[in-house]
């Protein structure tokens, strides 16, 4: 079972959460995950071949950074011919503020995502840090559904943000995405 | 196999658009597809004991209507005891706009969705009327992804809209949910 | 110069953040500020009659309550008369998750005032909580823009939250609508 | 009073509507328009000067063309220094789909203005072609409210697409942004 992990990253935060999305979807009996940013050369031929494709971003003024949004547009040919259709699929981002426009981000994914026919894969968690013994250590601390959120302060290095909670978070996003397709496969 | 078809119908037309997804999840093998109109006391038990299930409300002002925001809101004891999660679901909508809103309905489906933790289907349909040869009668004529769009006139009642097109629409969303439900049991 | 802020809340977190709202907008001079809860028998002419008109609501299941839902929908007379064509509006939305889905909530409140013909105010104000040296008690510390989220414990009264910080953002928002309304006056 | 129409247009279409735009807005008495393609080097100061900004991208993938997203991540610095805080501002979009996913376009572009602090208008109209009288001549055929749409054959060029009544609906859009600018001056 393959699973491809297309992202971009600006400064190294997304990134991060990336390997927590691989580490997850890796922790999966069989899976076979390959990273594939969208800032180099595309590989293309290791996103058609996968069984579920994990996207991410940065928030970037309210939605998707630039260099995704070419990689998206740039799978139109893909779009045209189906190829993508019924894979699974998920979505994660990255951003500095607490909430900002993150859900943006994650919502113009899964409609991406629709538009190749594939099938979206949320979280599935309750929200963390919620309720009065809530922190921000807790899983799914930013209370997102959809996709994966983290955020990571805008004066620290990838080295200091996502904290662990948001990578937990990443990771159990991956490990769902990868049991989800294990199962429709 | 269940597929529940969650629906409210303000004047008629999502109504026979709920027709046409049962009827399309029921000519899958297997298939036992329920209707439940949410205006009525809303059998909860059916929906808990499904695979699948679609959601569909008009566009009202930009989302879905209220009845249909009421059930949403009711079925959090649901999402709290994550009873809901791991079904495959998906969504329709009707307005009288050709565009309007339509998208913003489907987008908060998918949300909802996703925080039950349900697996979204989209139509998988390339957009139909998008071109010189292409006309009203083309399979998705509107040209969503997310889930399944029609049009109904403000003017006539639900024996005149939605039109043929929207209604084998969405035939297609329901035959697809359903079989993704099969093939992910 | 007239203001509405017309609001559900269901447990009297968001009536707080209505409250913080109206004193902002209040401190404005020649400012004349209504509170319209949903839940009653609505205002409308005092609706009708407001220069600006700032909707608040909580969010539940990824989009604002089936109660202020309601209203939405109920309003529909009034947009097929222009009534509230070029008002300034503005928006407001509390849950208890840090980020959860509050942003779709705000988006359905801006397309439904488009619907009305109104004129959309944000906040105006850059994130805050997202540096090293940021905390929770910064002003618009979720980093919203299109409207003033607040975020409330799960398990706390509305003496609890939305705390400080939050209502001093919604105070921010509601002085910012009716200078906004002021000038365009 | 300056007007900045600011765009991307792929094939040409979306280059039509924005001269509609355009036209809408010099119509205004004492505007002053400037068009302002994003893919060549950005007139910054003509953005930065102007009292209202007009932003216009295809839908491609779901979302804005990739260059219209580089012209607004680059935009962050005038972010940061809130350069375009109170500037009036509108959207709008063309697809091939007759609804597609254009509105995720539109919300995305009242998101963006909203982290600028700008001050959104929407269309004003109601919905055409939605009734048995209606025909896709009518203005506002696609029945949009929180920007412009059009929608243009997928095998034909700008000479074909937009037709004239989306081009009117444009011209609608300047003309109502440059109002408000001029009201708010």
């Amino acid at each position: 079972m393959k699973i491809a992990v297309v992202y971009h990253s600006g400064y190294g935060h997304t990134a991060e959460q990336a390997k927590a999305v691989a580490r997850g979807a890796q922790s999966v009996s069989g899976a076979e995950v390959t990273m594939i940013p969208v800032a180099e050369d595309i590989a293309w031929d290791a996103i058609d071949a996968a069984d579920a494709v994990i996207f991410g971003a940065p928030t970037y003024m309210g939605s998707a950074s630039a260099p995704f949004k070419k990689f998206m547009d740039e799978s139109s040919k893909r779009w045209m011919e189906r190829k993508w259709a019924n894979k699974i699929a998920g979505g994660f981002t990255n951003s500095a503020s607490q909430s900002g426009d993150k859900l943006n981000t994650l919502v113009s994914m899964a409609i991406f995502a629709a538009q190749h026919g594939m099938i979206w894969v949320g979280v599935d968690l309750l929200p963390g840090n919620n309720n009065s013994k809530g922190s921000v250590e807790d899983l799914n601390r930013l209370g997102s559904s959809l996709g994966a959120m983290a955020q990571s302060n805008a004066d620290e290095g990838p080295d200091k943000g996502p904290i662990a909670s948001d990578l937990k978070t990443a990771e159990h996003l991956g490990k769902r995405v990868a049991e989800t397709a294990a199962r429709f496969k």
